[in-house]
């Protein structure tokens, strides 16, 4: 391939003290394929421009208001302008902001959640068919080489039929986790429960069809979970469990999942990502080692996910930059009017978002019903 | 005290190919206050002789009937005559014999489960009430130290309010688990179900109110459930979830729990049990090992049941001789007239094995049920 | 094999607040294949006879003087009479006591270290010879059974050529280290340098050529080392480290050892010791696990050092039991005239001892050199 | 601070094929202070051009000879010309590439080896001193925030007095390690023993005085050690052991340190770079984990090289990120006329580059000697 001009990205959100934003900026550069361009960090205007000039960005294409600069971006002749945005908004902006952004023409990043609501996932469902744009999701733990292993193992029936799938995402590194809850908005199912969700569902490509929910909540108030227990039932008659919660005393982000197959299981921990343990009976337990020849084999994606060798640790932001490297190459291929393999084309997209539009739903619903088993609808 | 005689020991049951007997022999005689005098190994009159010579007991001592046993030595003279009986026949004989144990004036060490249903755990209850005997359960894994340690901060408070319980118990050494699952002819639930529900109750002291199960069955048979996961209500409203398999691929017994307390959290894993990690906001990750002297000062019963010094590690069989322990030093202080201290009245009692079967019965009434929550029933 | 009378043991040592003989006993009896009938516990007449009682001694077998011991033992009819004493007196009265005891035509049991030189070892190993008694000395970490796996592997060639061995041994829980090593009077080359040697040689079958060592001793006492490093080379070529440590604070008890060979290595750690670390170029790592069918496979002597399946952890006392075990095993089937298989005929022999005592001697004279190696002489 | 222009970077080696190269690149502009704007990347044109479109840089500024870049740049305006040179070319050009570099008025980044011997390195070091320019050797492993952390506790005293320290370096991932020793030409001391050395010094701020070392070398090339083992003492008295290896069959990267104090101890794995481990007698074992306030307060250090919260892993491009922000930020405040805070003064100078050539030197001198202790020069 010649080499091909950076695109240029646009950012919406992540201003003076976001802790997202600047893992997007850092994560998008990761792999000199994308130059930040413009952005409209805050809506407050003297904070857009503190961001916008530490990251020595043209000071015309600092912008305050998104919508503003989605149409003064859109005019400029192209080359120049922006290719993509990135959307590290409050949550209850991203829908709407993801709307405009991909209506005005442009690609469009956005951090999770990716809507409110089912009915807005939908409707933004339809948007991004109909534009044709490069939409993505951020859920960047899918990003992780070793997932992409494991779901490789999955896909390629290397696991025998699975049986049952458990993932957790315990959360309590703060002192006060409520008074966060509340400051936040924003409940343990959505916050996290969605990751667990889309790391099951990536890994085994298996659909999750019933969800049975305990959910301990704040304030009476349904949408402040800080805890959430859900048992499952997927496609192919497996079984499962979501635990999540905001209240698991000091622990810090241990998201893990465990896979067991008929043939073999295998167990990944994000706060451990190179590693992979995999299990099969009168065997020895395999740590699998993410950045060798052997994983290579196995997993293209995981190999095209790894920059440094084994014993080199890769950890967050690689894996952040994994979609944005996977998504980048996605627009690019098109452009050249080229198809694009597997490999390249495997970043969450706006289905992984109604997907887990519809687990929330879904689980919010059954921890208000009596009945054991809720139906989660098809996408 | 001065030196007290060994107590003598029957054993029903722990034939040849027998794991759990030779486990119950060891653990027995481990703290050289019991010596095994008696035994009825098996209903095969051949194989109850050839364990009985391989124990190198007196051949008149040697039974094949355990009623037999009882009425034989009943009525040799005191001092002479077994004082305990250990029962590790199979399953569904515990009830029956442990009432005769009893009834004919013996005290009882039985293996789990104590009974097949909720009306015989009752009725035990209310011979061992009667008899006066002192009756032990082998929920061996109560016994580890750093249990006696989880229990005891818990207790005193200092993990804070219980928030929220998860016990998991995956197995899945075995090739052709359903084979061995159909052979066994035992269920998940009452099989290391239990051993779950105990462990979360022994260390939190909490009990559980509520039951949401889902559990896999082979061949229909609601008793040979393969897998099963279940969400649970505390008495003080902490959630919790119990999840057990026997399809967990390569597992071999990884028992583990955590504890979520609005202070600390605790987390231990039968495979590793000199350990026990605990966590709080803001702090290192602490792992507290057995044998040192910051254990003991939190928990004489850890102490207590520790032998060797921190480094030198000590498993599952000073677990099981823990409970042995325990149960002969409170027969020989009774037998005194002794009072029993907490430290050694600290074994699992047929309270416990109710407990069990409340739990059994409630988790297969609950997986048959369409409503979400099934009622515990109080012991 | 008809079942055999137990043997009958002696104990000279391990009176009130011993730590090891608690252990031996524990050991000795695991396997029901030993009973405790006489010991000299203490020299404290009082102090013998309370530990006497408390193990159930006849009080006419309860002596404190061993020669007294040996004496009275000895002349009481065949099947009466001990079979073997056990040594846990301290360190400087092994010799003679060891040396009395064969004489006096008893096998012996001698706790490390066996003689306070080399001089003392060779006139043992001569004596042990005449006797034809059989002898064992309890380096009880060749005991684990992962440690006989890793064995087993190397000999098989698995390893391929072995080119470097590290073993450490840090200790450090005691607050006041220096007081306690002027308390015990014994070097850490002594006291753990030797379990070192003789676990990197039991692996191996390598043996020690040189050493250059370097020790750190207390109060210009060349006895009281506190801290070693020695390089070592094998007699293949192979290169070695063994360090020890009496001051590596907060460590409790982890010796560990790692074998590199051309085609694997393996990593075995004593405070973990049901697991056996395998790595390989282009492979991911292997733990292997006790108590699995694929240990049995390679490794009789491992499966034989067992007696619980994978998931339920052993420990020290087991691995202590499996050097009674295979020494009593030994001294029945040499007195049943039989040949004594490999897989029993496995435990630290006069030989070991030797070895470790020419291991001290050559370790103290090199800290003592300004010459890089000095020669071990060849035992 | 008001926002400065981007640092301007020119890089000398890290062409097609490069391993470092790219690390390096990516390391430097992580952190938005840094733009690539030229590179000599490679002797042959084709090549060099290859990397530098892809890098997207001005044609004009694609060299392929380092002299020609340098003499180029130097007469380019202020502002325009680069600010500093990146050196990742061969160990044997890194010297006097450096020399011509610092001569030319620019800033240096070296790769390691700073140079091929002492004589070399005290030259290299009297030039950084005439010409005032900022000189850093790119020792990655001292950026990680837990190597920080663990040097301010030593340094603030909290591990009280130091007695032993311990580097491991093993490598071993590949399956025909001697035919990548020749074909690298570069021997273990010095391509990983210097980083062994370099980490202790860091951490402890301890010299090392004297080494006896025991090389095994190939091809009978004194060069080409392949596995090293290094006994040391320490300014202070402490003794340690410094091992290297590039048999170390199927390791990868696994640098480790412990450290022993008279109070505490310390343990950091290069391959789990966000845990430190900390040990003290009768206290549980502590795992500090990287990105919370209890690291902050002991290690501002720590802190500022972390851009993650807690649970969130960062990596080896990180710590290497983390060289490059302290040597920007050292350029940026002098270049302010201001001074330098410890904290950001804080990455490894000629001075260490030096020690590392002594080490070297020290150590292949004493592998000739058949004394035990080769005095190592001060710097």
């Amino acid at each position: 391939m010649p080499v091909q001009r950076k695109l240029k990205m646009g950012m919406i959100g992540g201003g003076p003290g976001s802790f997202i934003g600047p893992v997007h900026y850092k994560a998008a550069i990761f792999d000199s394929k994308v130059e930040l361009v413009a952005g409209a960090f805050s809506r407050d205007e003297e904070k857009s421009k503190k961001t916008g000039r530490q990251l020595h960005l043209n000071p015309r294409r600092i912008y305050h208001n998104y919508a503003n600069m989605l149409e003064t971006e859109r005019i400029l002749p192209a080359g120049e302008r922006i290719d993509f945005v990135t959307i590290a908004t409050p949550n209850d902006t991203h829908f709407f902001i993801a709307k405009e952004a991909l209506k005005a023409g442009f690609h469009v990043m956005c951090e999770k959640p990716m809507t409110m609501n089912v009915d807005e996932a939908r409707e933004l469902q339809m948007i991004v068919n109909t534009t044709g744009k490069t939409f993505a999701l951020m859920h960047n733990y899918t990003g992780y080489p070793m997932v992409k292993l494991a779901r490789d193992m999955a896909r390629q029936g290397k696991l025998g039929s699975i049986r049952k799938i458990i993932v957790q995402y315990p959360q309590g590194r703060h002192k006060h986790p409520f008074e966060r809850l509340r400051r936040r908005n924003s409940g343990s199912i959505v916050d996290i429960g969605t990751h667990a969700e889309n790391l099951a569902e990536y890994i085994t490509g298996l659909r999750i069809t019933h969800i049975c929910a305990d959910l301990q909540t704040l304030d009476n108030d349904p949408k402040l979970d800080y805890d959430g227990n859900c048992l499952l039932k997927f496609e192919n008659g497996a079984r499962g469990i979501i635990h999540v919660s905001k209240i698991a005393t000091g622990q810090e982000n241990d998201l893990a999942i465990w896979v067991y197959g008929s043939k073999k299981s295998i167990e990944w921990h994000q706060e451990q990502p190179n590693y992979l343990k995999v299990y099969e009976p009168d065997n020895p337990v395999q740590t699998w080692k993410r950045g060798n020849d052997y994983v290579a084999k196995i997993s293209p994606a995981a190999e095209r996910a790894s920059r440094l060798p084994g014993g080199h640790p890769e950890a967050f932001l690689e894996a952040f930059a994994n979609i944005y490297h996977n998504f980048c190459d996605t627009i690019i291929h098109k452009s050249l009017g080229k198809g694009v393999e597997a490999v390249i084309n495997d970043f969450p997209k706006v289905s992984d978002g109604l997907r887990g539009m519809l687990f929330v739903d879904t689980a919010l619903k059954s921890a208000d019903s009596e009945e054991k088993w809720t139906k989660m609808p098809e996408s």
